[in-house]
């Protein structure tokens, strides 16, 4: 029966790449038998409530297997309709090219970028470590799952997954298990001389356990793998041996990976498996087995978490105190917060912005998140929150260690368990993370990245610690929301923006260079992106455009420049260029004033700044990298000193 | 005397960090004795010609290790002056705050974004086999050298250096040799539940040998280990057990890491280092010491490489095969070469370029480069070149595996050692390895990067796979060249820019779409960054910019403007905005045209074109991501299909 059902899956699969002419069959042959097992013998899913929040997951972090994926998830009788399996990787159905989470049920992770996925899926494990400890009590047990993985050589081979991997390890994530789908063979050709290491070794050698199965067609062993990683007390990677393509002509061939088999090599696989040559055959008898497989297994959970759940939800304070696991939601005013800051207040947004985080968290419980070692000087850190390690999930700061690329993946599943989360390291070494803040916006999760020396102005560490294109690199990823405040009002509105848009990331830059409390800074202008913090005596004889830890600077230039020239100047304060695009024309027109002369203020690369600056010699940034020096000598290496800030000003307005 | 010559460098570097105000303690402390014992008895270098091409390589991949390394060099007799050490992180000194190559003699790599330096050294290591196949006689040896690395356990944490020490594992890459200063302690505290490994096991898992010293202050065991290590066959992973901040009041605690010690601290520390209270206090006698010690050992290997050398300047044809050696730049014309192109040729990007760089490579044998395990689908491929592995350092074409981050970092390793290197992925996985790129650019390393699948029409594959901020990505980092050329044409006119560039990084974006060779694309003209490849008939109604895929697109656009609504619309292509924008004034103005209604068409984010287009709603591009579906459904759910476009353009104009 297994292995009828599993011949099935695979012809059905392979329909679907053969359907939309493109796909990847090589890991359906190979690794359905590895998937079927885990959800016909293994995994706590509610095909009716494919959202239930003590669901098991899955990740098919080798998100090419997505058609592999579908297949099973339709035998094993989740929402997925024929039409969708007929059209596989079409626009508007439930079954694109690589796995979208939102989009498909029983998707818990979009993948596709190898490694994301494993990273991923130990933010999921870490998240139901800490829900557990927060929500289960000694009657009544919630959460209590495990988080699986499919992932191929290739996710191995990244090191976003090596870092996600140790993080486990050092954390004795117990609840999740990665099951490799080992054949030896990839995209351009086997891996040997490429990619030799010895796996199991490299496992226990970073605190996991490892299985072995040496068939990977054969169910019964790899169900005993599973079980047997289920009782582990450490992460568990089960090797599957397989081979890639089985079956076909093109059986242990790299050529199998990533295209359709020919008509006639589909013909003769589906004879082979004992499948009819109809297309998108399906044994409905095979089906409903499958599905009752599941099902059977699964409602006894189910209906036993339910019964704890309407306990729950008979105690008030109870619930409340849990109600995050099932809306994470935040409506949130902290506008009208007193946050106590002394009007003289000269320091560098990063110290402010502990203060101003440690106080709103101390009302957001479920807000949690950590640094990538460097919290002790970006400041993102919860005083009173606790550290947390494999002795205490309770904890709020987590130690992700120097893998900033892993923080960004685990900060995702940490998301997908409906926490809100903080990650934060310099500004320079986001560069290691933006694939995983794409991630984030793809998937719409509202992981908060704090980044620290946010420009030039950290000086001596010289230019590869000094921002420069950052900024326009974040602007420009789709969904992501920028903040770059200028003192401490700007920051309380920038969170207060933050916490009630639940559905995007936020990035915000923060200096470790002093700056003024504004007197004319507004917290409640944040969410329009950008506002007039100085408006011109009478005439308007320019407007400049500033951002972060220039907006006092730019200041500074317009009261000289009144004084010693009588030229007019307005300031226009800009923490969100994001935000402010979004606002009507008539608003931005009227921020911006009737002049010829829009200038924009930024220590960094100008590039972007030009849909405001009148023209590029009204872009007042960085073109080159930093260098290594003090402060002055290198705003002076770069021209961005005052001095010559005003004098480019000046000439630009008087010429 | 070993020791005490080990104590005054301890003093000078930390005199040198307290001067400047900033820099790293912990390391100077820890690992003084590492450095020195490698530089008294084991570096091959040359003081008077610190870049003797047959010289041992230093990596400090822990660049905060800066004050350590310039103390040693100046002691071991480099052209570094007191005034340096005492303007240490100051501008226009060679000391600056992370080790420059090119400011520094001794200093062989830039580092301080941890993990590059190892990745950059597997690439240095890398290169020492390979030009050893290529230059290297049965007579002559002109290249036998090894790598060195010191590395702390941040470096370890991150991605790339497992990345690179996996790649340097299954390359059986002998010549390396990381000394890895192991404390345990990182910035914010001890490594302990966020770093636990067992490193041994780890290293042999991936084919590295291992040697432990445990005692770190130990000069004999040190030297013992690097003695073994010279001599093993695979890469050596040498853990030396040190004390962060030794001999400090804060010795041991992550305190001591980046921030200068107290008078009183520095103070007792002399005293207990046995070092006079002097500020900058160097022993004469003691310097002399350790600078003979390093020329006697080295000055025979120099003179014993220098006659060999003299040997081959007699011979010209080998002299001539090995120049590249010693000058690795590159001029070269391919633009009067006929690359035989069909006038009717209609295919991907990637595929013409294939063509063209096998043509190309035949001429500049010292082109090498390969693929994060995607060559066969980006085409970067030398069909004649044969394939590099631990058996085979005479090939070409480089399977990095799928280790997008280490494949760059090992390019510029192999940029360093004066191979001309094309590294290739999928423009969307460029993500990963955006870091590696910043570095080329910073250490003006002249590194292909080949990216195709361009952009949304790579359709089933989803949003994942699809480049939307990639671009502005890139043109965003300072001293990146970028071109996404429309045709053979501008490939061809594209390579011989980038050949002929020695001092940048160059990207060169294709496509898997299919596109026409267009009659009036014009390879002369690529230099140029854009230029006219359609003039208006008569009136100049409108001017459209366009790039790559997109040009045959706007002139199709024209074309039909022209018959339908007697709109007369210029066709710009603009394969490089980075060498636009380096035109005078009045080129881009004569190519852009006298027109109220500039567009700008790209496939991808509209950031950073505002500096051309007329307004936003003259920016043609994608706003969001892509989806998964065929070419036309992406097209039409990103508003970006023909008829949207031809629609947006008119009410443009016509408005």
């Amino acid at each position: 029966m297994d292995e009828k059902i599993i011949c099935n899956i695979k012809t059905l699969a392979i329909d679907m790449i053969h359907e939309a002419g493109s796909g990847h069959p090589g890991i359906v042959l190979g690794a359905a038998p590895i998937l079927y097992t885990l959800y016909a013998n293994h995994m706590h899913v509610s095909t009716n409530d494919p959202a239930w929040i003590n669901r098991d997951r899955f990740v098919m972090s080798a998100g090419h297997g997505s058609a592999l994926l579908y297949a099973t998830l339709y035998m094993a009788g989740f929402d997925i309709h024929l039409e969708d399996l007929k059209n596989f990787r079409r626009y508007g159905f439930k079954t694109p090219g690589h796995p979208e989470v939102g989009v498909t049920p029983g998707v818990d992770v979009s993948t596709g970028p190898l490694g994301q996925g494993i990273a991923t899926a130990v933010g999921l494990s870490l998240g139901e470590k800490m829900m557990k400890q927060r929500v289960n009590t000694k009657e009544i047990t919630l959460v209590d799952h495990k988080v699986y993985v499919l992932c191929g050589d290739g996710d191995l081979m990244e090191g976003i997954s090596y870092e996600a991997m140790s993080f486990a390890g050092s954390h004795h994530l117990d609840n999740l298990i990665v099951l490799y789908d080992s054949n030896g063979v990839s995209l351009d050709g086997t891996t040997e001389g490429v990619f030799s290491e010895n796996i199991m070794e490299r496992m226990k050698s970073i605190g996991w356990d490892y299985e072995l199965v040496k068939d990977g067609e054969n169910v019964r062993s790899i169900d005993k793998a599973i079980t047997r990683a289920k009782n582990n007390k450490k992460p568990t990677l089960i090797e599957v041996k397989t081979v890639i393509g089985k079956g076909s002509y093109l059986e242990g061939k790299n050529s199998v990976h990533g295209k359709p088999l020919t008509e006639e090599d589909l013909k003769q696989l589906k004879s082979r498996l004992n499948v009819p040559q109809k297309e998108f055959y399906i044994d409905e008898t095979l089906r409903e087995a499958f599905r009752m497989k599941v099902a059977q297994r699964t409602n006894i959970a189910y209906t036993k978490w339910a019964e704890s759940y309407r306990k729950c939800v008979q105690e008030e304070t109870f619930l409340k105190q849990i109600s995050f696991l099932f809306n994470p939601n935040i409506r949130c005013n902290f506008l009208d917060y007193d946050f106590q800051m002394d009007g003289d207040l000269k320091e560098a947004t990063r110290s402010t912005n502990k203060k101003i985080m440690n106080t709103i968290s101390s009302y957001i419980p479920f807000l949690i998140g950590g640094a990538a070692d460097v919290a002790s000087t970006t400041n993102a850190y919860l005083e009173k929150g606790g550290d947390v390690s494999f002795l205490n999930f309770k904890g709020r700061n987590i130690h992700f260690g120097i893998r900033e690329h892993a923080m960004g993946a685990i900060a995702n599943g940490l998301a997908l368990s409906n926490f809100r989360v903080f990650a934060s390291t310099f500004f320079c070494f986001s560069d290691y993370l933006k694939p995983a803040v794409r991630m984030s916006a793809l998937m719409h999760l509202p992981v908060v990245y704090i980044f620290s020396h946010d420009s030039i102005l950290v000086g001596q560490d010289g230019p590869t610690h000094q921002p420069i294109e950052q900024l326009a690199m974040f602007r420009s990823i789709p969904g992501v929301v920028i903040y770059r405040p200028c003192d401490a009002n700007e920051i309380i509105g920038a969170w207060n923006t933050i916490l009630n848009d639940n559905a995007h990331p936020s990035i915000l830059i923060l200096s470790r260079t002093e700056v003024p409390l504004l007197k004319t800074s507004d917290k409640r202008m944040v969410e329009k992106g950008g506002y007039v913090i100085r408006k011109e005596v009478q005439k308007l004889d320019a407007t400049i455009v500033a951002t972060g830890s220039e907006v006092s600077i730019a200041l500074s230039l317009a009261e000289l420049l009144y004084k010693e020239k009588n030229l007019d100047i307005r300031i226009v304060s800009m923490p969100s260029t994001t935000l402010f695009e979004e606002q009507p024309k008539e608003y931005r027109e009227a921020v911006l004033g009737d002049t010829n002369h829009i200038f924009t203020l930024e220590a960094a690369s100008c590039f972007g700044w030009d849909s405001y600056a009148s023209d590029r010699n009204h872009r007042l940034g960085i073109a080159t990298f930093g260098v290594s020096g003090t402060k002055d000598e290198v705003l002076k290496a770069t021209h961005f000193d005052f001095a010559s800030l005003k004098i480019q000003i000046e000439k630009e307005i008087i010429k």
